[in-house]
């Protein structure tokens, strides 16, 4: 069986610094530059060791090496004795040597500390397999493509919806959220509240002849890189640099993104021009809404703003009770300047999105207990500040010592972990990465991402954000509905309140026109401010009081306003509820679950290398595949009358009454993840196959779709019907 | 119980004329203008008879009234006797009392042909329960909303997943189609090789001082509406006038309707001010791919092309093999001049099509027999043409006669109607309307809508049209990728073909740098035109020839080419296949399952109307809920324990543990179409209540689940379970 591990020596980190797209909105650069930079996620200083150690052999052997050619040529120039000068040359080449070897050392470490010819060709064995099978496709592909854009093909299709379905049952049907379903077309009114026109960019540089564009963080990894891997020969201050600047990526400004590029002399990669300056280029497809041209509109970059702005209906709906969680599955678009990495860098895709508003003072999941004892692999911002590795901890504990912010966090961590190992996610390669101070924004409590690890490193696939009240307040204050939720109290409380009354008569007299900017200002004064002017005018009678809607001073007496304290009696607490938001890419789950799933094994004759997709039923395209062993009347009828009764139980199945070799049927199948497939070999009875062990049980034509429909759906185990059914075993059944 | 009809008193066609947008693809005027327009399909000149007759009375005794008015006036100014004037008032005013009766009685008519009055008062209870349950909401609302773009709220979004659910079920996975996931984004070449940059508008006028936009077709038809419901003083030849320009709207050309906008008078209806000439507006949203703003790209119009161009892998993994069906559910986008009708015509919309791609020599079913027997209503276009209704025909009667073009497309119809009667569409409000030849593109063999009749009058929902070879050859030529399928034959066949042998060294001798054009020019002749040269030649030696390539005549002499015919072995067919297109617009079919749920029953104490949503199971968006019948800690555990089993069998419930009454909580389940109720009144057995009969049945605790499981899955009926368990009644149930 050779799985991503038989490709990949080394399975640790690969080092590769992804831009977090899925969370942009939650980490913006803009919203989180002025938090200092520190270590960046994937850099993993322990790897550096073994080859900064190896780049100073290297330079250190250099300058022996040129040391010696120096001394053989003054030994020539001076014609000393020629075995003296034999022996100095025969020095030479031994030192020349022991120089290739360390720069061969080099080498190894550099590709296996990356191990990207490995992944590389993992990679391609994967996605030849998906290509062909028509996993997926290249959107337009008769018409040369767009970059960035894919069909899903049959198999793909029903992976996609399997998920989804999946999706609803373990979130929206087990917690009883409220799924709405928003328009992908969103007036520009939305995007400017939730930020994105203004924020929702990356840097772009162009090429100055051409006009090509291209990301400038992307032209600056890859130049980083390729010296760090191909220039054996720089020195190791270099490489420090270098590694530093890629930890760095992230952070740069425009200016100082620019000012690399030029310290680098970084061309256009195709026309080796001169590039611009790098300027910001916001991500959103824009469109205009009706006719007239005169409203704006983008494709939503996200869900979630669809949940926020039907807060207040959704919120009545619940019977105005907290804690709610309402979800949205759908596309969102997102205009690439130059989308690379295959399926996980797309411009559009599905997103589900949970968005579980909870009362600020009380993040307690009642539901916690039952993921409570979960362990398994998380990255604490510690973990990450040290150089160490990701760790397992238990779920109880972590919220215990406050490593996951509360409990409400805490629990969808968990469930999340539940829905994507139950989906085939291998657990060894699944962790869950705390944003770092400088990737969060600064409005949030708290922040984690499902990473998952394939041949492109660790790829975030979920983010789970505290994201506090940021996105009911924004929309309150844009669209002036209060975007709110009431906690009523069983008594009324004694609350004492600011009472701030300005004198209109007087104010209306002294300043006219202005009076209202004057009693405006003098309203909306906070407590300390109010009773500093209090005590001011008590003491001088008159003051000198900023109004900014005037930009200027006015002069306030002792008669124009009135500065109290009263006591007040308050029914309820009024208040935004902060939002928990689990956010998951589809597509990427779905990508990382093929190169989970997919494995290779020899052919019974040992001439060919068949791909495997273990998909769990679950997830598989296809349930089921029907084969009559050899061609016959027969056998086709029962192998047609159980695909009706398959059909009826709702099980998708294929049936192939081809003439190939079942071997070949199987092989074929294998490929799409089928998990069972029936042989029709009697007329009274018929073999089951399970996909991975290749074992065969022997089931009565009545029963055989319903054993299928049974463990397919989980109700009966493989183990279980293998503990039931007499084994049906054939040397020739997979040739 | 109330339901459309008690609102309406006539439900007979209302004569309203819907636009079909949905297949404007296929209809479109510019590929129909050529064809003669005839009668109009929602024009029903039965319906005019009483009210043509009215109008005639009304003038004839308006005249009566004008001629009294004369004598009256004359006979004062004759100073007759008081008893003769008096009489002659008397008279007067008895011929205006049967004026006004007259107009009374055309008022009536007018509004009971039209039943808008009913219609609306239907339509507003429906929409008010939608839209407080959150069926819908108006998206982005807080902002003011925009026109046609609507969310579905929990119970809307749980409706679609079910009938998409169900969708899959039904045609998918039953005929084993090839589903697939194509992006909304599509690059502007795929849009203008399927016509869509060129044709697909809507006629537009602009207010010339504000710039408002405003379709001009609907302008027109208002204003002809209002007219005939309005002003009953109009002669009965006006009134057909304006009847005749309402049937010909779709067909007026922008010069015919700016003409009739002119001569009517029609100003802007907000401002009063002129308005423009009519232009087309294409209805496709814009946008650009990519950070260069070289791509124009749009949001996709339809589903169809995704398919369309990935035909080639798909026929490839459909074994190379005819006949096999394509799927897609996705969103389409039209950027409507102004949307009105509610959910009906929207900006964003979820279509589910289906390309079934056809050998256009068989267009046989291999499963016809299975739908042959199906009834029900068709109004093919000889009905239409003579004013006739629609009438119950049984699908194979259809396809023998040739009304409906072939097996295939029949099959389509038949599955069309299962599909929507199980969905819970009434059938007798469900009819399949045969395109006229007007409304048809060229291509298109046949054309079939499913319409349902709802308070709009009769909707198109589903589209069923035998679209021939187009879309495959518009793509083929625009692509050059060969979107062919093969047929290969059991043996050779033996065929003449022509053979034309460009003598290549003597036209290169003749016309130097030209002799390419002159090549390819020859060689591209038709049979026809080949042996005209060929018999030109032998009898002149040398002809003039035509080049287009090089715009001009060159002299061809008899030793330049050789022509002939030739026998060759052929070994397969190359064929464009034929496409059937069954396209479903989900969210007219969800609106009007909406209002053919809708009904409205008395509370038990009479005093109030409840509405309730007799939804199917299957379409439920909630199928069950669990109440304790009274506030206790053993009860709400039972209900809990209910609801976890439920959870598991992953169906979907409420539980609701408030101390409101239980026929409070009946009756707002009643209003989300909840169609089972689970009641603990005890703690060994529950209760469960059927929402329509509001029958009880009662049930051991722990096989409430399960039971509730089998009647929601269909797999065991109510009438079943009925005759099974015990039954429970209670006085105070629904109290």
């Amino acid at each position: 069986m050779r799985t991503l591990s038989a490709f990949i020596s080394s399975s640790t980190s690969f080092g590769h610094c992804f831009f977090h797209r899925l969370t942009l909105r939650h980490s913006h650069k803009t919203l989180t530059s002025s938090l200092a930079p520190c270590f960046r996620r994937h850099f993993t200083p322990t790897m550096a060791a073994p080859e900064d150690s190896l780049r100073k052999a290297l330079a250190d052997k250099q300058s022996e090496v040129e040391n010696q050619g120096d001394q053989v040529r003054s030994l020539k120039a001076s014609k000393a004795a020629k075995s003296e000068i034999d022996a100095a040359i025969e020095a030479l080449n031994a030192l020349k040597l022991q120089k290739a070897s360390i720069e061969k050392d080099l080498q190894a470490t550099l590709s296996s500390a990356d191990g990207s010819v490995n992944r590389e060709a993992f990679r391609q064995a994967v996605s030849n397999t998906l290509e062909r099978r028509l996993f997926y496709i290249k959107s337009f592909n008769i018409y040369g493509g767009v970059a960035g854009l894919y069909d899903y093909g049959p198999p793909g299709c029903a992976v996609k919806s399997n998920v989804l379905a999946f999706w609803r049952q373990h979130f929206v049907l087990e917690e009883n959220m409220l799924e709405v379903d928003c328009p992908c077309v969103t007036p520009e009114v939305v995007l400017k509240a939730s930020g994105h026109v203004e924020k929702f960019t990356d840097l772009m540089v162009k090429d100055e002849k051409t006009g090509t564009c291209y990301r400038a963080d992307h032209l600056l990894k890859d130049f980083c890189n390729d010296k760090l891997q191909k220039d054996l020969n720089i020195a190791a201050e270099k490489a420090k640099e270098l590694k530093h600047v890629l930890a760095m990526l992230d952070d740069f400004s425009a200016e100082e993104l620019g000012a690399k590029i030029k310290e680098y002399g970084i061309v256009s990669p195709d026309t080796k021009n001169p590039l611009s300056d790098p300027y910001p280029f916001n991500l959103m497809f824009q469109t205009s809404i009706g006719p007239s041209g005169l409203i704006p509109g983008y494709l939503r970059p996200e869900t979630a703003q669809g949940i926020f702005v039907n807060f207040k209906d959704l919120y009545y709906y619940n019977g105005n009770k907290l804690p709610f969680a309402a979800a949205q599955i759908g596309q969102a678009f997102r205009n690439e300047i130059s989308p690379r990495q295959g399926l996980l860098r797309v411009r559009e895709f599905t997103l589900a999105e949970i968005e579980h508003f909870v009362d600020p003072e009380d993040k307690s999941h009642p539901k916690f207990s039952e993921v409570a004892e979960l362990e398994f692999l998380m990255f604490p911002r510690e973990l990450q500040m040290s150089g160490e590795s990701a760790k397992a901890i238990q779920l109880d504990e972590a919220v215990a010592k406050g490593i996951v912010n509360n409990q409400t966090l805490g629990y969808f961590i968990g469930r999340v972990y539940l829905f994507l190992t139950r989906l085939g996610i291998d657990k060894k390669r699944l962790r869950f990465r705390q944003h770092l101070a400088n990737e969060m924004a600064h409005y949030a409590a708290d922040c984690w991402d499902a990473e998952i690890e394939s041949s492109y490193g660790w790829i975030e696939c979920v983010g789970i954000a505290d994201r506090s009240a940021y996105d009911l307040r924004a929309h309150t204050e844009k669209s002036g509905e209060a975007l709110v939720a009431h906690e009523k109290f069983p008594e009324p409380r004694e609350v004492e309140v600011l009472v701030i009354s300005p004198v209109k008569k007087e104010i209306g007299l002294a300043f006219k026109g202005s009076q209202k900017n004057v009693v405006e200002a003098l309203e909306s004064m906070k407590e300390k401010e109010a009773f500093a002017l209090k005590a001011d005018l008590e003491s001088k009678g008159e003051v000198d009081f900023y109004v900014c809607t005037l930009g200027k001073n006015v002069s306030i007496k002792k008669n124009m306003v009135k500065i109290s304290k009263e006591k007040k009696k308050e029914h309820q607490r009024v208040f935004t509820p902060s939002v928990i938001e689990p956010s998951f890419g589809i597509g990427r789950i779905i990508y990382c679950l093929y190169e989970h799933s997919y494995y290779t094994r020899a052919s019974k004759a040992g001439n060919e290398q068949l791909n495997v997709f273990a998909f769990p039923s679950i997830v598989a395209p296809i349930k089921c595949t029907v084969f009559p062993l050899v061609q016959n009347q027969k056998y086709e009828d029962i192998a047609k009358d159980i695909s009706k009764s398959l059909t009826v139980a709702g099980i998708s199945h294929k049936i192939d009454i081809t003439g190939t070799s079942i071997g070949k049927r199987y092989a074929r199948t294998d490929e799409l993840g089928v998990p069972f497939a029936i042989t029709v070999d009697t007329t009274s009875s018929v073999t089951i196959r399970e996909r991975d062990s290749k074992d065969q049980i022997r089931v009565d034509v009545k029963e055989a779709a319903s054993v299928v429909k049974e463990v397919t759906e989980g109700l009966r185990s493989w183990a279980d019907v293998w503990a039931t059914f007499p084994h049906h075993s054939s040397a020739s059944a997979d040739e």
